[in-house]
């Protein structure tokens, strides 16, 4: 089975905290987000701070895309990012215009979707979904639970890489043991820790443990 | 019934070139959309800039938020935003936190949602709607047709306030004629036109002509 990696998510109001955040931690973790938040707050130079920081990593730009695909994904892919996320109830000529501009592109997986769209997903070669448990839904005391890790099974059997967020601390990962899940997907998670260098390699060393080297 | 505003979209890439358009055209327009490629582009000095230029006009952020409204709401509220849009599959807790932020939400339908979702939005005292033809649907040939306008209707029935957006030009609003649109979205119906200024006053004269002074 595949090892997890490790995606940090700058959600971050201003790119000055981001970048204090990120240089502490960006070379322990797989990849890096650009979180909504902060594309909306500095825009296309928060995603090419980080990609000349960081060269090597990942870099995704969570823009949640729902139209202009095309647009969007060429910007985000003219700054540095790797990968962009679509919001799940974008329509399938947007995803297309944005596969065409991004290396990979991630369905946010929010609300109500069905499996019958994301079989429609599939069949336009779109590789990678993301089940989130919503921030505002944690807020309202919502948390993971089998019926969570059930859908995340059901998408890996799909064939999708599947990455999950909202709400993950260390302890939450032996939950998804046994299951290949494609990243975890942590913020403050990492940069709201005493530590974070600490708890970015306490993720990494979880991991390891429960999927091995 | 209340004559229908006018809304120009910026869905520039840059400011340079949204600031040059919205100079000619802005005082004649009701209402200043920043749209969602200059959001993610230029952040949010995008919405500031409008607001210092034009303090009168009712300046929308179309953010399409999906997650994290209250934070989402309460940066575009502080550049300046009057309105702001969410997408229609975020979840309600996602568009109470954002409400409580920004004077009104406006949620984007795109994709599949049902009448059972928009009754849950009025629920919550969402006022507005806008009702869209997605720009990549336009491109694979989509159009205005009998469908939309009862979907526009159904939904004004239920007490929202609907604008429309996506390929609207001075010959489509007469489509219209006899609903009570709250407002008619446009970008490059103005700002591609060979006369932007002529284009703008073409669109507030035929709403004038259909729906009265």
């Amino acid at each position: 089975m595949s090892k997890p990696k490790l995606q940090i998510a700058l959600d971050h109001n201003d790119l000055e905290h981001a970048l204090a955040d990120i240089m502490k931690v960006g070379e322990i973790v797989d990849i890096i987000e650009v979180g909504t938040i902060l594309c909306l707050q500095e825009g296309h130079k928060a995603i090419s701070c980080i990609r000349s920081m960081f060269p090597e990593k990942t870099v995704v730009a969570d823009t949640k895309c729902a139209d202009a695909g095309g647009t969007v994904a060429k910007n985000v892919a003219d700054a540095g990012a790797d990968f962009m996320t679509v919001i799940c109830c974008a329509t399938i000529p947007t995803m297309q215009a944005a596969q065409k501009e991004v290396k990979e592109l991630q369905v946010e997986l929010y609300g109500d979707w069905t499996y019958e769209q994301a079989a429609a997903w599939r069949e336009i070669g779109i590789k990678q979904a993301i089940y989130h448990q919503s921030r505002d839904a944690l807020l309202s005391g919502e948390t993971w639970g089998e019926k969570d890790l059930s859908k995340v099974q059901k998408l890996i059997e799909m064939g999708f890489n599947v990455s999950v967020t909202g709400g993950l601390d260390v302890d939450t990962l032996k939950l998804f043991e046994g299951m290949p899940v494609y990243t975890f997907i942590t913020g403050r998670g990492i940069t709201a820790a005493p530590d974070p260098v600490k708890a970015a390699q306490d993720f990494k060393d979880e991991i390891t443990r429960i999927w091995g080297q």
